[in-house]
């Protein structure tokens, strides 16, 4: 206890944090100055550019809240929802259960619309709740169940809670920045995200987006917002546009610099070129993944590259796996969550994570540690498989 | 907004953040690792034992909050109280006020024992409200004011509290550090600070701490904690004695690096010694102030050390004086909040930037601007007041 701390050196490959591009840490250390400093404020105003550009929107209120990915998912529902309100919640996985948590801590009904885990949401099982529930108020969904892998449809969501006159509220903590998302054009209401995936910045902020008409429902509340440190009616006054900016709370200076450097990587690389290698790298991981003959447990058609559910062989001890991955080759993966807790692994291709280097460093590492366990597999035939598809283009 | 943000190098002698130490920011930009690595969960145990170092107290529920100060104050009152439960609340300042906000956001009620902006809060008064409210399960106050640079007596409120069975909620936010507090001697029931004062590590987490009593309480509560962020039940599974850590939220590893950096100096330097190192540079601040006839607001013997309140000469526009010192000098001293507005400056001395250095630097700028502002103030005497004081040891 009397030393510094010095991490390990992991190659982050779990369901995030993932590896945080160097870039990004430099930009961390540097000095913190005041949360009102005149150079800190136009800071504020070039993150919020860059978030509207990463969420692709206009949102005037849109910046990120001073706390991990779960403080947004709350920032969104204690705003949005009074007490007696009813939301309909779509639960696929942990994170559908989160919201669930949320809306009910908020005093509000949560009616659940439930899918096997590893599933996309069902469209239609939605439309008959909202149906069944015309005095529901809102949608919320997980657009990228970190927890299973599964991407749901959101577009088709966001424009069925229209259809209903619900707001239609996303959970992109880790879709952002890894496959298509696009706020304005699908008409999410509200939507919040997670630093620590795939804008590879380290955890600890969550970015927001409220539409106009979210921003109207909490401009217009009856009751106050349960939570005063996520009031967005008094956020604003700090991050708004106005030139009077007045204190809420002490924004946290230096991983705010982080979040701003890595705003600037996504924008330098461009969001459809950062989604396309997303999808290159896991196609190759997917490659070498079935060489080795260890199933995707979600269907091609709704697997997120950036998390990859791997079912555990049969006679396998996962957690042995990943702890062998860990202290002989320093790399990370995830375990399975909740109904999937030791019969998944979640290999996260997320970010700065996704490269060529991590596909072929994890294939080639697992399959030795399967070997070790005492799996026949080929040796070499995964990161073969893996470099064949690259060479595919 | 194509460019990386490159900060001003400031030196940070306003209310928070204060100024930090390389060294601590050098911890910070260390790579990032999981939040469930079992060398992060070593971390976690020790920045645990070191924060009941910091808070003098052997509470096993002592951990950093994954969010600002802000967020700790409200994780003990949504953790503490349930609706429909009556608090005291001490106001003598802004963060009274908030403590005000918190306990009625939880549907709780507040009853105010107000008193002026820059007075110690009245103990015959708290007495009084005890004592007419043998309902109330908790007595709030603030230890060090931030907004006016009071210290109140936190072990006699603790003391008052207890007498008439209400928990002792503390906010030190700007103590920890900088003034004696004692946690476990002085039967503080719930506690919660942060990292950007004293500790002079960066903004975004809140260390807290809670009594056994506080923990009964939470753990027998009727009513769900309306914050799952928050909600200490879950908290305690990750932070916890026990060896199997679960998930609850992403940790903000980077700054709990910073964290744990910046208590190991605290420990270095010894609580003490820093105690009496802020009670130094302040005799010598306040001497050199006095020489330029500058008031503080607060009686000698409820001082900060920490955070001095300077009253702002008749004539003088004490916005102009803040941007003339930031603009010159990179200097930043903090203004008044509420009532104090336009009336006050104020003027940190914490943690790290409690030096010599600063001290005389930030006499010797404030010389210059109140001249060029039109004061007639003799040049130089503001430091040699400054040094004599410290010849006096």
């Amino acid at each position: 206890m009397n030393a510094s701390f010095h991490p390990p050196a992991r190659t982050l490959m779990g369901p995030g944090p993932s590896d945080v591009n160097p870039r990004i840490l430099e930009a961390l250390s540097r000095p913190t100055i005041g949360h009102l400093d005149p150079a800190f404020i136009q800071l504020m105003d070039e993150i919020k550019a860059l978030l509207q550009y990463a969420f692709q929107t206009q949102n005037a209120l849109t910046l990120p809240v001073s706390a991990p990915g779960s403080a947004g998912m709350e920032a969104v529902f204690v705003n949005l929802l009074e007490r007696g309100d009813k939301a309909i919640v779509c639960v696929n996985g942990a994170f559908g259960g989160r919201m669930k948590e949320n809306v009910e801590r908020c005093g509000a009904t949560a009616v659940i619309v439930a899918q096997e885990w590893g599933k996309a949401i069902d469209l239609n099982a939605v439309e008959d709740a909202l149906k069944a529930h015309p005095d529901a108020c809102m949608l919320a969904f997980v657009h990228a169940e970190t927890s299973t892998g599964v991407r749901s449809d959101a577009q088709a969501l966001a424009a069925l809670a229209h259809r209903y006159d619900c707001l239609a509220v996303v959970d992109a903590v880790t879709s952002l920045g890894g496959i298509a998302l696009e706020v304005d054009a699908w008409g999410i209401d509200a939507i919040y995200s997670g630093t620590q995936k795939c804008l590879s910045c380290i955890p600890g902020l969550s970015p927001v987006s409220f539409s106009e008409r979210a921003v109207a429902r909490i401009r217009g509340r009856q009751q106050r917002v349960q939570s005063w440190f996520l009031d967005m009616n008094l956020i604003m006054d700090y991050w708004g546009g106005s030139s009077r900016r007045s204190y809420h709370h002490t924004a946290p200076i230096n991983p705010l610099y982080a979040l701003h450097e890595a705003l600037l990587c996504l924008r330098e690389e461009g969001l459809e070129n950062a989604w396309q290698r997303h999808a290159n790298h896991h196609n190759a991981l997917a490659a070498g993944l079935h060489a080795m003959g260890l199933p995707l447990i979600v269907d091609a058609g709704h697997r997120l590259p950036q998390l990859n559910a791997v079912g555990v062989p049969d006679g396998i001890d996962e957690a042995a796996v990943r702890a062998a991955l860990l202290q002989q080759y320093d790399l990370e993966i995830g375990a399975g969550l909740g109904t999937l807790a030791g019969k998944i692994w979640r290999i996260g291709l997320m970010g700065y994570a996704c490269n060529r280097r991590n596909v072929l460093q994890c294939l080639s590492a697992l399959e030795a540690v399967l070997i070790q366990q005492g799996m026949a597999l080929p040796q070499g035939a995964a990161v073969a498989a893996a470099n064949a598809r690259y060479q595919q283009g």
